[in-house]
């Protein structure tokens, strides 16, 4: 079966081939320049009337010429926020990011406004000061991030088929903001949240010293040490036992000291919280995510795996968090491109290594049981996130931060049973074992 | 109504007072010998069938000798747990905490045998270990936190009437140990959990760097730091929204210094949390926590009142917990002896404070919404302990915790919705501004 998922206006569409689980691994995008550029703020609306969800083999669906003219109705208003509004001109994916070209500064202009049109909303960032600097990572970055996030969205708004995610643009007073995108109580999904974050100014003293606790040594001028982070940071909490939690970000940072020397590394990972072992799924998402680190070096995968296994784990429980995927940070090696591309092949693979088996499990038939245990792991979920999560932590003590966007990462309905021991040679035993002693999925 | 509440064998009993909320304000004991001592380890079901379950003006229930009997066969069990056995004499309240002179060993022996009858369990301490010093601090408060958890305990089973306490004894390899008593799922309450631990060793450095961080610079002997710390520690979360979720907590720590110095302190304090606001209520559970600390000084009220408000802040909510009670921490004076007299002050005006709010709403109707909100309550309260409250972060990172104590404290069931809020002018509303902006409940 092939499956062809479409968007509204001018966004790009991807291409899927199938295969076992490859519906959606292998990622291609078809252009066409005869489509009206759709709104910045409404994707979500977009996201869920414009995804085929009844797929077909071959097929896909188009969202009809009526509400596509609506929505071109209101463009004045797209135009306003943009600064800049033209019809959409695809970018193959062969031609990767292009840059600006001197002469060409008009059709880029469009190009950017078009390529932001097909994100959830518009960047954090003005578009105007994105043009400024094309070439910067925090650009590139920026845009990566908001197409994953649009990427991601739209996979799950397909699946789950009722909901919807919600759009919210927040701005943080000290510098910059974030989009958050919920979905909420949905058919498949009970909570799934995609954030992205853009901020900047001055790193608080408690955040500088997290960095020298990780060796970074950093010149402060006049006290001031200034910063920018980005990232995406999502997790997926389904309704369905059989279907696992996800959780996945990638993020960038830059700080620049008193001699002028920028600082900048990235972080990220992906990883998988099944509350049943299915070892046939586990391979799927490792082999996945390898094949996406294996593009850049073959001993990526196997340092990022363990780093994974080390990182989230529960240490009060003696139990990881889940089955693992890969984790690293401090990623500043063997150059900025180069990590860059890397962290893009990673997220890039988010969507392979999970819709898959969200869509094969979604409609499996579970006992109020398996629900239970479902509910506790998700408290040992919130246990990690609380208690030991850097990120989370660090967003907490952030003053200016987005609790809600922080916290979206908990689950609906989390569980604590004193002394709760599941029987001998259980499923519920068997995936605590594997939980305790971390395995290799891929050799 | 006068309520008669009957303890099988030779503990003491307690008859309380009538009046609004005054059935169990106003305790005192009363004496008999001619009980059959229990067993220590079955209080959990001594509790649950030895209580009035329905109490009748003037009368309370007593054991049948047929079932006392049966107990006391096991006697011997007891007698070898504890080393000595014999028939109970009360001691009366007015006798304070009477020491043993001389001439009187084997009295006072069976005194505090029997005293340990009315325990949950036998103390954590063994028996000898206990009588070789009576007069010491560790003792007095090692069996008053013992008195005050079956007292709990027996309180809150009456007022469930279905579910049991569940008694666990626990060591700690590094030495000392606990016991847990926790109530799972019963008619009244969602889960229910009074501990005990009593643990001495070395203090491990984290531990001593946060003593010092609180002004408590401490002179290591071979870089070792003799402690002994020892507290109860209990959380009630109820089924019911409209009966509010309750914590109490009374420790006394000790460390012996290089030069013999020994610090000494005790900590604690007792706090509400209501899903939804009864000004009755609040003030009732107020006022007898301020009559507990007004036997000890006029200031202590007003000063600790404020501490819990300030302690139980959830930062990243701008929301205390719950709507406050006492707390204090690093008490140390007037004296050894007038301090564990207020604390036990305070912890003796637990039940009084609380059963009494228990049992006039825990058949309150209640709607879906009013669940669906205390849910929502329920992970704010989770936060609070995971990521702030002191206790439960030391204890996770205190190696030979027993983990499942500590997070006993957590509720069965949590929700996190994103951006939940309630309208304005709702009973939900009302709650939000008390934990926004405290009260004042007394004056």
């Amino acid at each position: 079966m092939a499956l062809r998922l479409g968007r509204l206006g001018a966004g790009p569409c991807w291409r899927a081939v199938h295969g076992d689980y490859g519906q959606l691994r292998a990622w291609s995008r078809c252009g066409t320049s005869s489509r009206v550029c759709r709104l910045p703020g409404t994707a979500s609306t977009q996201a869920r009337r414009g995804l085929g969800q009844s797929p077909s083999a071959g097929g896909g669906s188009w969202l009809g010429t009526g509400l596509a003219a609506a929505l071109a109705g209101l463009a004045g208003l797209a135009a306003a926020a943009f600064g800049h509004m033209q019809r959409a001109e695809m970018v193959p994916k062969s031609s990767g990011t292009r840059s600006p070209s001197p002469g060409r500064r008009e059709e880029d202009e469009d190009e950017l406004a078009c390529r932001c049109r097909t994100f959830m909303t518009s960047p954090v960032t003005d578009l105007r000061e994105l043009r400024k600097r094309p070439e910067e990572m925090k650009t590139k970055m920026e845009l990566m991030i908001m197409e994953i996030q649009a990427q991601v969205c739209q996979a799950l708004a397909q699946v789950d088929g009722v909901a919807n995610f919600s759009v919210d643009r927040w701005e943080r007073n000290e510098g910059g903001g974030g989009i958050t995108c919920v979905l909420q109580d949905g058919r498949v999904f009970e909570k799934a949240g995609v954030n992205i974050s853009v901020v900047h100014g001055n790193l608080p003293e408690e955040a500088a010293s997290q960095m020298k606790s990780r060796g970074k040594a950093l010149k402060r001028k006049d006290g001031k040490l200034p910063f920018t982070a980005m990232g995406i940071s999502s997790v997926i909490h389904p309704k369905n036992p059989y279907v696992p939690t996800m959780h996945f970000n990638y993020r960038y940072f830059e700080i620049e000291e008193a001699d002028g020397n920028k600082n900048w590394w990235f972080g990220g990972g992906c990883d998988l919280t099944p509350t049943y072992l299915n070892q046939e799924d586990a391979v799927h998402f490792h082999r996945t995510l390898k094949e996406a680190c294996d593009q850049h070096g073959p001993d990526i995968y196997p340092k990022f795996k363990k780093w994974c296994d080390d990182y989230f784990y529960i240490v009060h429980r003696g139990e990881r968090r889940g089955i693992g995927g890969i984790f690293f940070d401090d990623l500043n090696s063997p150059s900025k491109e180069e990590a860059f591309r890397f962290v893009k092949s990673c997220a890039e693979a988010v969507v392979p290594s999970y819709v898959p088996i969200v869509k094969k499990h979604c409609d499996d038939s579970f006992t109020p049981q398996d629900k239970l245990w479902q509910q506790l792991r998700r408290g040992r979920y919130v246990e990690f996130n609380l208690v030991y999560d850097r990120g989370t932590k660090f967003g907490l003590f952030t003053p200016g931060s987005r609790i809600e966007s922080i916290l979206m990462s908990l689950p609906l309905t989390a569980r604590w049973e004193y002394m709760h021991s599941p029987p001998e040679n259980s499923k519920e035993a068997e995936i605590l074992e594997v939980l305790r002693h971390p395995k290799d999925w891929v050799h």
